[in-house]
């Protein structure tokens, strides 16, 4: 095979890959968006699973490992791009081709069942019901640890599957700093015991629904080159670079849930948006890793859009809607976005315990991948871990061990992901503030010159470089967690300890 | 290759072709009911030409047609189902295989450009920009008439293209009666001038949109099992047994459009949610013919749903909405959706003329084919038939030969089957009328012994029998257009001329 076959070879597979893709991706969106017959769920589930398995037989056909190393042997004639498209497949390619396909199999038809037993097993707060699927995840994940191959501590095979790069070593510093720095700074708030006004009561989702063309374009998420639905869990889809979707969940008892949850994904969505239709013809139109993409939904989401900056502009918006908010001022406002307190449920924890939640989830995983810990003992682990991070115990599983997917779904070492990125963020906007005025873009409703810098030095890139490349390049430095937990301490601090 | 084999092999491609099917209708659905962004049509267009491309990929390979062979050779061993299977995927692959390959992708490049510059031609009145185009298009039809092969007249190749055994043989018998007893009567109409009471006025969409649940349950087409999108042109899309959707258009000064449209795309629906399972695994879940599946969508429009019955039951759920209809009785109503008269455009004929202008398109597709007329002489060809079927000359060509978007698509043999289609809906429903009761079944509100009936003796079978099997055995005789033919002067000669 020649350099000029080996691409087009590739080139194929990831136009094949990208209209299968696609495909799912709006089977997918039209399931969940637009209201589908209960009973299609059969053929759809069909359809849906062949296309996945087709690009599945597509990568691991044996000529794609033919293509990849008649190109990285000659990877010194080849375009950044193409270097970096051969990375990835070849990556991937390695990684699927060192698990035993017969093993890989069994996994999936467990895990199909396992998806399901956790459904039930969180509604009626058994945990004995998903003990035995738990011990057999974990027991796969440790093999996996080793069919992955690693250096030091077998997790980082696992981290390293969601992170390019994560390892148990960066992990084990990041969630120090925020044991030292987060955790003291919550319980004396905790313990300090006040709370501003919040904000509560009903809000027509009309009027709810209303403020969303504003809001998508003052973090600007481009409408014309994409579309929001409504759902019952929010996500950003990516189906081509003119073509990024994100979808929302109104609650009229919550009017902070779909508001933050929309800049969220709009974070996600404005990352996508900006990789050209280059990265998406090399398969590269990606985060750099999963923490990089939760660096920009949460960085809108939480320091641009829970800034005292942000609440000004949102103000109006909301009085505009809401005879509530006539009696309100700016810094009433900034106050009620930013409440913190001791909470069980991950998702709906605020911007200062959020990782706190993540940092449980870590040093579980990580306990039992080392084999410290055992999975029997998991629902009395994590209410201690509650207890000693966020200062509360659990007294329903529901809200405790068995209020996440992910398990479940077979998904170990992804978690950190969340926690990681919100700091990535906090390094990122370090360095943003060098050079624009970050407070003063808000207030002028126009958050071009931060987006511009973030396109210039985070999303142009996609996948091109890794996630440790990237920061680097972008910041000056590696990763360093201080950015985040300094940020938080002063943030939180000035909220509520003055 | 063995017989198992052979059936494995066809059921895979079968298989394949069901997800990449759904996959392309999805997308297609997707952009026509829920609006994307405008750029997004490049990637997407990709997406669906790669798809597209795939599953004619998969149907021409040569073990296609090794399976074939092998099962052909054994098939008193074959299920009914199973022998249609091999029937259809041979015919297609054959038809397919016939046509040269270099000759096929220079018309389809052809046809793309065609599609376009007959937007731009009906919009400028301008046939001289459309003629190359039609000159080439004829051409490549009548060499397909070759490559296809045909016994009697070349036309007939491209008619058994889209309905199985027709032939131009049929459709002169077909079309003559339509001239001797429909255009006379038609002409008797005009000439006698009285018109009944018409619907006008504006209509509120969302009150159209409020009786769209009732029609969709008196015709019987399953919301449980499909579903309502709202688009520019009408249609019914089968993503699989289980989905089956329609699409209205609703228009606030025609209210017996998206009325009459729906219950046009219910009778499609129907068809398609009353084939089993078993037929859509084996790629036969579509009408016997494109004339069967018109049949079904023209006979609950019009035959059942143009009848003095169907207006004693829509005349209350009318006055629910519009007190417009205060005054009116019900052979008011049925005078009123019954009008007819002198009209240019096909898609918006009443039902006594519309199988003439499509015996306009017929006798001149005919014609072209057999070298007896020439494109260049169209326009006014077009003319002098509609002046002679119709009573009236179209003085704008948009309104004449460039209104329709079929032979600039490279759709030549196609038209008939709107019309055959009509007369067959006319031939089974006198058999449903032997047994069932129509008129007592309408005002009872309970249509299901008519769709029972056409379930049990043509829904359900697919494409397994041929047309004129299923029709043979459906109503006890041949296709006998004078079923049609009576049926209209029957109820034409009721309404206007006594």
């Amino acid at each position: 095979m020649t350099k000029t076959q080996a691409l087009e070879l590739l080139l194929d597979k990831i136009k094949a890959g990208r209209a299968l893709g696609m495909a799912g991706g709006v089977l997918q969106w039209d399931a969940q968006t637009t209201g589908v017959p209960e009973k299609s769920l059969g053929a759809r589930g069909e359809a849906m699973g062949w296309l996945e398995g087709e690009m599945f037989r597509r990568l691991m056909s044996p000529d794609t490992l033919d293509a990849v190393e008649v190109l990285e042997a000659v990877c010194g004639e080849l375009s950044v791009v193409e270097r970096a498209m051969v990375r990835e497949v070849g990556r991937r390619y390695r990684k699927l081709k060192a698990v035993p396909q017969d093993e890989y199999e069994k996994y999936s038809e467990m895990i199909t069942q396992s998806m399901m037993v956790w459904e039930t097993a969180r509604e009626k707060r058994d945990y004995d019901m998903m003990l035995p699927y738990y011990e057999k995840i974990f027991e796969y994940q440790r093999r996996l640890c080793d069919w992955y191959g690693y250096e030091n501590h077998p997790y980082d095979a696992l981290l390293d599957d969601f992170d390019k790069g994560s390892t148990v070593a960066l992990l084990d510093g990041f969630f120090s700093a925020l044991r030292e720095k987060v955790v003291p700074l919550f319980l004396e708030i905790v313990k300090q015991g006040k709370q501003p006004t919040e904000i509560t009561g009903l809000f027509d989702i009309e009027k709810q629904r209303a403020l969303m063309p504003w809001l998508a374009k003052f973090t600007g998420y481009d409408l014309s080159r994409g579309k929001v639905g409504e759902v019952e869990h929010p996500f950003c889809m990516s189906l081509s670079h003119n073509d990024v979707r994100i979808t929302t969940k109104y609650h009229e008892d919550s009017l902070l849930s779909a508001l933050y949850s929309t800049i969220h994904e709009c974070g996600h969505a404005i990352y996508q948006q900006n990789m050209g239709e280059e990265l998406y013809n090399h398969n590269l139109a990606d985060g750099a890793s999963c923490a990089m993409h939760e660096s920009q939904s949460r960085l809108y989401e939480n320091m641009i859009c829970r800034s005292r900056a942000f609440a000004g502009q949102l103000l109006p918006k909301l009085r505009e809607q809401f005879d509530y908010f006539n009696n309100w001022d700016e810094e009433m406002l900034y106050r009620a976005v930013n409440i913190t307190r001791p909470s069980l449920i991950r998702i709906e924890a605020d911007e200062l315990t959020y990782s706190l939640h993540v940092m449980v989830r870590y040093e579980l995983e990580k306990a039992l991948i080392s084999g410290d810990i055992k999975v029997k003992d998991l629902p009395d682990l994590w209410s201690d871990k509650y207890e000693e991070f966020i200062g509360i115990r659990p007294n329903d599983l529901a809200d405790g061990v068995l209020q996440d997917c992910h398990w479940g779904y077979g998904l170990v070492g992804y978690f950190p992901s969340y926690a990681v990125g919100t700091a990535f963020g906090a390094q990122l906007l370090n360095s943003v503030k060098k050079v624009v005025d970050v407070d003063a873009a808000i207030k002028n409703d126009d958050l071009s010159p931060v987006t511009g810098w973030l396109k210039e030095n985070v999303h142009k890139y996609g996948e091109v470089l890794l996630p440790d490349e990237l920061l680097k390049q972008a910041t000056g430095e590696v990763f360093n967690p201080n950015y985040y937990a300094d940020y938080l301490r002063e943030k939180f601090t000035d909220l509520y300890l003055k």
